[in-house]
Parts: C-alpha cells; structure tokens; sequence
C-alpha cells in the first residue's frame, strides 16, 4: 500500500426531504449565488423548493443559470463576474456534475485576481474559495464529494481538470427521488461515468492495497446490479439510491488513496468532448471496452482476471481467458444493457481528421498511468473504437 | 437505505515516515497534551520522534501517561485538570483505541465546567473540545477516524461509550511499521475487535443498502486475510497496513450510515469490561459466535448467510446450513487461526456472581439492536460463553 493522505470533509446529507439541510448555508453568510443548468430543475420543483428554504432562512439568492453539460470557461467567468460585484458570500450548485464543476471554479475564481481559466490548466494557483454547496441531480461524477473540477474552453478545444482540497464542498444535499426524472440516455451514461471512475482507481500493479481493491469491487457490483434497475425503471428509490452513493464513493478518493496511479481513459474521453462536444459518460463507455482490450497482455491479465472473477464471479484458472470474458461482460453491460452506442461514429465523430492532435494531447495527460500510452497507442484505442 | 448524514474530516496521514506530519500541529496552538500509555512508545522511539518534531516546530509539550488499557474516568480528569490549569492548546494522543479515546474526553472536558464523567454518560452535553491529534500504534478500534470515546469508573463498575463531532480527531498519522511490536495477544484482540465493528455495522434487515454491505464485506475479507499473516509475522508491512486502515473503515461510519440499527456484542462486552477488567477484544471475540447462535433463526439465517457467501465463499442454497457453516468459520478463525481463548473462564471470569446485573445494563444499552435482546438473552448468552 502507498503511502497516502486523505480527509473527506464534506457533510453528505443523504436521503428523501434531506433538502431541508439548506437552511444551513446561513452559517456561511447571507448572500448565495445559485448556480443551475437548462431549468429542469425548475420543472420538477426542486428550484423552488430550494429558494423557499433560502429565503426562509433569510439568505439573499442571486442566479447563474444555463451552465452547459460540459461546462465552458466562459459561464465561470461570469458567476465569477457576479460574485466579486455583487460580495455574494458562498456558491449554491444545483445540478449534475457539470454544474457543480462550474460552480466550484466560480468560487475559487471568486478569490483569485487574474482569469479564472488560469484555474483550470495550473491548479496550484488555487489557494482558497468560497464555500461550496450543491444539491445533487445526476448520480454521475461524483463532485459533490470530491476536489475535482473539469472546464472546457470550447475556442481552442481545451477541456481540462483542476482540483484543489478547497474545492470540496462544504456541504451536499444527496436525495435519490431528484434522479428519478433523469432520462434512460443520462442514466446509462452517468453509470458509464462512475464505472469509469472506479476503474480509472482499480487498476493498478500495487497488488497489496486489498482494503482499497475491495471497495472497489464493491462498488462495481452496485453499479451493475443497480444501473439496469435504474434503467428500466427510473423511479426505483434502492436503486438510484446506491448509484448515487456508489457513484460519490467511486472518486472520494476512499478506493484511488494507497493503490492506484494517474488515469488512463478519462485524458483520451476529455479530447473526445473538447473537440466533439459528446455526452462524457457515452464517451467513457464507447473508450473503455477498446481500452483493456489494448492494454491487455500477459502483464496485465492477472489484473483484469481479479477484476473478471471478484466482480463477475468468471471462473477458471487461466488469466488471459478470463481476462478476455471480463473485457466481454464489461462490453456487453455497456452497450446491451445499458444500450449506449458502442462506436465514436455512433455518437456523431465521423471523421478522423483531429485524431492525432487529440492522441497528442491524451498521452501528455496520461503520463504515469497504469499501462503508459503513447500516442501512437491512443491512434490505435481511437481508431478501435471508431 | 435509511436516510443518513456523514462527513469524514479528519486528515490522515498513512504510511511509513508520516509523523514528520506532526508539526502541522502548530496550526491550533503552542501548547500541546501530549496523552500516552504505559511507556512503550519510549521503548520504541516513537516518543522521541515525536517530541523531536514537536520542539523543532516550536511547541511546548505537558505530558499525561499512564493511560490504562479500558481508560479510567481518574485519569481524564487529571488530564482535565492539566489542561486547564496549564491553558493548552491541543491534546496529541500517542498510542491505542484507548489513549485516544482518553484523550478526546480530556479534550471535552477541557471546554466543560463541570465532572468530565458528565460527558460520558450524557453525551449531549459535548459541546466543544480542544483539538484531538493522534499517532496510532494499534490497529483495532478505529477512534483515530471516529467520534466515539469509552471510558470507564471502576469504582462503579461502569464502562460507557460517548460520542460527538467534534471528537473526531483533527489528524491522525497511521504508520504501519508503529504496530510491529504488537504482541501476539494484542495483535488478535485487536483484529477481534475491528471484526466486531464490522459486525455490529454490517447485520441489518435493511436489505438494500449495497454499498454499505459490499463496504463491510470486503473488509472482513481483509481481516481475515491480514490478521493470520500479521499474527505469524509481526513485522510483515502489507498486512500490518491493510489491518490498520481496515480498521480505521470499519468504525469511520461509511459502512454503518443507511444501513445498520444500533449495536448488540459491545454492549454486552463493556459489561464484562465494567466488572472484570478483560481485554476488550478478547471479551468480543468470546461472545460473538455465541451471539450468533443464539439469534440464529428463519428471519436471521438468510442475512448470516449472506455473510457466509460473500465473505467466506460458502456454497449452498439452504440459508440456514450456510449460516452455521458461517458462525463455524468465525469461531475457528478467532479461537484457532488467532488463538483467542474461547471462555470467559479462560480469561480469569470464573464466576457468575455478577452476570444478572450485568446483563440488566447490557440490555438497556442495547435497544434498537439488529435482534433486540431481553436480560435473559443476555444472561443465556454470558453462560454459553462461559
């Protein structure tokens, strides 16, 4: 086991009604900046039953809304705007991962003098924020737990991650019924997402960080016992419930500290999405499958064969044969099941044209990863997957 | 899964060589209470380095030792008494569950005006305390990451556990290589006792709190992985490490919230603490395959079989063979792999003089447990251990 550290702050209130909770912003100050997505929330109630609380609490709420699926540089920079003109005193996300992605680098934007993209591509540079908030929508990426923010600057094709220990929130509402109306696409691919996230920790030549290993087989089994059941039926309380805690345990760092080493697909999705503009858990998904299938070798089988039998229970003795059943299943989940589209062509990336600038890119944010990819090696996972 | 709130601040520094962490000290104060055992930590150097790093950093250093094995009310008043006086700022505990769990009410009573013996037996009456450091020199009952404290009056045969947020340390460092010179006995009480946390969290009716579930099985699968090997091989670093943060997890809270009911063995086991003065581990290990058998029944044996599949690979589809086969496992895993004594008589308990009393107490502290047990029960299952 490395040596790590870690330390999870963050007040989950998690259940059915647990919104009440807002009340509590009160002790971060008075004047709020709400920030939200493309209104849905505003449909199913939680906007208002949100701003009710607020103001019965006798804080002040000002609005950021429209923050996109991948959010952009420039939304953050106008919350960013809205804090320092208006001293509004914390930041209030409502959404899914993008916006509390959006909404964290407001609030470190917030107390920083220069551009917040500066934020994004030198995370150093992030020495405080306002205190975070959020309400969860999308059981998805996890940011309501963890010190992660991912921009985009749509103008050069930049999608970057930042992080900062004071970028985990303060406090996250996590109630299961505000998933309930999310559609079958964003399930599956919100399960996509945290299956990702939980391999991009798993896999790993530390064979001795078993605690780690353990969770996060655990939490593979909950997400392929449970994202079907979400699937099927969205207003299932179990099951979106153990996604929604399964998918904030994937990176709250309980199963990365002491095992695991830089990530490997989300640096190749993040150029998918910085030059595309898909749905990140569909790229995730169509990436993953290609991935191991490249990556596998008699290196790594016995590492993909654990993960084939402890996860899927796959028997026999042979770590390439089951390795490769493994590869199966996780592709046959992923694309059956949970009917994401399997192929970049299926998602509207009908040309090769940026594949090498992209692969280019991916290896400089891959480095020290599981299996090193190079470039080359990412031409052949984007091309695989074509 | 039951609605439920969690937060986990407390900063852990884990891994060889992270005591240089203890000059982050310095950021609550000048003064620190430094909380110690019987003496060992001179013998092994750790009070040295200690003492080193915290001079280097500029603090003054009081010394509170002698801290007993079930840590006596006496002795946190001293330590009160110290604080106090002396105006300190901080206690650091140096040692196991029990220095740290003296600690923490020392630093409760410190912000308190009355008996710290209030504290623990009304716990609501926490309202703050001095900030709670630790370095962890026994990997067994998780208070370097939770908010619980047990403390006993001998004097009244009474051993209570307290609790409060803000007695979860502020940082504790785990360093493996600190519980090397664990003795044999105190390796496998200590392995007992996380087991039984495990336990007390783990066995619930709720049948769908997953994550928590898988959580708390796959750290069962590491102690019974680890504590042979680290039983056999004192010095082996990979086992004393996976014993040591599975200990920390198991009491941390991420594998009891949304799922489990108030506990059962403890309860009883601070009985036989209270009026004997047993090792604690030792207590649990004895009562817990008995507590087993006694609450076997058609409604528990598919939960304890569940345990028995997932945990110890048992075949079969008849819950109830399964669930004996399973009580077996734990039995024989604790009195012949770790060579804890089986009967109470076997740890100097050669009487029954006391065991209606006790009993009396166990059961009114443990109401709302997984199958709630009358005095009798209670009673029926001290003979069966005896």
């Amino acid at each position: 086991m490395y040596n790590f550290s870690i330390s999870l702050p963050t007040m989950i209130h998690f259940g059915k009604g647990m919104i009440s909770h807002l009340s509590e912003l009160k002790a971060s100050g008075d004047k709020v900046l709400m920030v939200y997505g493309g209104g849905s929330i505003k449909r199913n109630g939680i906007y208002d039953s949100a701003m009710k609380i607020l103001k019965d609490a006798g804080l002040t709420v000002s609005e950021l809304s429209g923050v996109e699926p991948n959010p952009k540089i420039e939304t953050v920079r106008k919350g960013v705007e809205m804090c320092k003109s208006e001293g509004l005193d914390m930041v209030l996300a409502i959404g899914g991962g993008s916006t509390i992605d959006c909404a964290k680098v407001v609030a470190a934007g917030a107390k920083y003098d220069g551009d917040a993209w500066d934020l994004v591509i030198h995370p150093e540079k992030i020495k405080a924020a306002l205190p975070i908030y959020s309400v969860l929508t999308l059981a998805a990426t996890g940011s309501e737990m963890d010190e992660f923010a991912v921009i985009s600057d749509m103008t050069k094709n930049e999608k970057w991650g930042t992080a900062a220990p004071c970028l985990k929130p303060t406090m996250s509402i996590l109630d299961p019924t505000y998933t309930f109306s999310v559609s079958k696409k964003q399930t599956a691919a919100g399960t996509a997402d945290m299956i990702s996230h939980t391999f991009e920790n798993y896999f790993s030549f530390e064979k001795d960080a078993d605690v780690q290993k353990r969770f996060g087989e655990g939490l593979l089994k909950v997400m392929f016992k449970y994202g079907p059941i979400a699937y099927e039926h969205p207003d299932n309380y179990e099951a979106r419930a153990n996604l929604m805690w399964a998918a904030s345990n994937a990176i709250n760092g309980i199963t990365r500290v002491g095992n695991a080493p830089a990530w490997c697909v989300h640096p190749m999705e993040h150029e998918l999405s910085a030059f595309y503009d898909i749905t990140h858990g569909q790229g995730l998904a169509i990436l993953t499958p290609r991935w191991m299938e490249h990556i596998l070798s008699d290196k790594t089988a016995p590492i993909l064969a654990e993960y084939g039998r402890n996860v899927w229970d796959l028997k026999g003795d042979d770590d390439m044969a089951v390795a490769k059943e493994a590869i199966q299943k996780t592709a046959d989940f992923l694309f059956k099941t949970m009917e994401i589209p399997s192929t970049l062509r299926a998602v509207g990336i009908t040309d090769q044209t940026h594949f090498e600038k992209m692969a280019e890119k991916a290896a400089a944010g891959s480095v020290g990863c599981f299996v090193p990819l190079s470039k080359e090696d990412i031409i052949e996972i984007f091309k695989a997957a074509f």
